[in-house]
């Protein structure tokens, strides 16, 4: 049985979860607040970092693209046509190009201003970090945004999907970035016909619907966040 | 021809410089001073960031990771039993979160401090983030690196190579963090004898001497830079 240490609102998480559903895998999901630096936890990933996939013997597999790399290798064979890797070096250099894109940037320029400041700051002490959230830092999410949505309908403007003809890895991890900030309703879709019309079609897969039930307490969804026709 | 585009002192390029060395490889290398935001580099990479590696036929391959894993792919198997990736997918998977620690957490950690403050400020105008050295980065960037030679000794005491049993993507990028950061003069090798032992072969490789020529005007090389015997 795989395991995966994540959290509902960690978007490298969720990335690795709508995988799964892709894979038609599934999994026991323990949630990890990193937040905490759980001894046993640093132990298993030194990095402190979400997600943590445990292959079953006893191997854990740390981060969400060498995670995202091990499932294409041990089971990306099975999906046939649906691969989520590309076939060519060169194809599969955009793939990575474009999780790093989203796994780091994006992450760094709106996910973690909006995502700590409007939830995990909710879960964390003083000493963790918690405390009101910090109006500059969700101005600047609120800016970035603007940018990285620009991109992604200038990608899924010229491509089927964000990196090429087929769905791989950079549309799950995208949507799954965007699947928490949308949570709080912090995504101008009526802006971004283009990016909108792309993140439509990934949430309509089933592999997506376990994320579209999750609940914070305390915060209630946006209006749109369930909504497939948002 | 391969070209690429790199710093003489960005760590993520000099991987990729040692790598080429690795394969055998040349390769044509543009200097590129990322901090200016030079048009056509951003139309090339949009993220803006070091290493490109154009591959001869106009695709550009942008970002460390995903050059490493190009390289791999695309003449990995004319090393043979000198593959810098390992064979297995748990393997790979413990490569690639290497290459995460490395190039994200020692960079963010370490790198970012001491080569902004003590390098690149030297060439940035005060629009780009130049000017005169924070000594609080400095002091941070010089007490985090002493965790982080602490863990590659910790690695390098319980395994050949960083990653496992063989030379790896991982002995080159963090030899080539650890390398900027020696010019400086900046390791306290002294202290960390297991660390100090697994550089050093690094370091005496063919594949590492370019990067010993590398010269910074007006900043000499620390007295151990160039030494192999340090």
């Amino acid at each position: 049985m795989l395991r995966l240490y994540h959290h509902a609102f960690c978007p490298a998480s969720r990335s690795v979860r709508i995988a799964l559903g892709e894979y038609g895998l599934s999994a026991e999901f323990i949630e990890e607040r990193t937040w905490e630096r759980r001894r046993e936890f640093l132990i298993v990933n030194p990095a402190g970092t979400l997600p943590v996939l445990m292959d079953g013997e006893g191997t854990a597999i740390c981060g969400p693209r060498p995670v995202l790399e091990y499932l294409d290798e041990t089971r990306g064979a099975e999906l046939g046509g649906r691969r989520l890797m590309p076939e060519t070096p060169r194809e599969r250099a955009e793939v990575r190009r474009l999780l790093d894109w989203f796994d780091i940037r994006f992450h760094q320029d709106v996910s973690a201003y909006l995502l700590t400041e409007r939830i995990y700051k909710r879960f964390m002490t003083v000493e963790q970090g918690g405390g009101a959230p910090d109006s500059a830092a969700i101005r600047a999410g609120r800016a970035n945004i603007r940018y990285h949505l620009h991109y992604i309908g200038w990608l899924a403007g010229r491509r089927n999907w964000l990196a090429g003809e087929d769905l791989s890895f950079v549309d799950l991890t995208a949507a799954a970035h965007l699947s928490c900030i949308d949570y709080l309703g912090e995504v101008p879709w009526d802006e971004f016909e283009l990016a909108k019309a792309w993140y439509a079609r990934v949430k309509s897969r089933p592999s997506f619907r376990p994320l579209l039930m999750d609940q914070l307490a305390g915060v209630a969804p946006s209006r749109t966040y369930v909504d497939l026709d948002f």
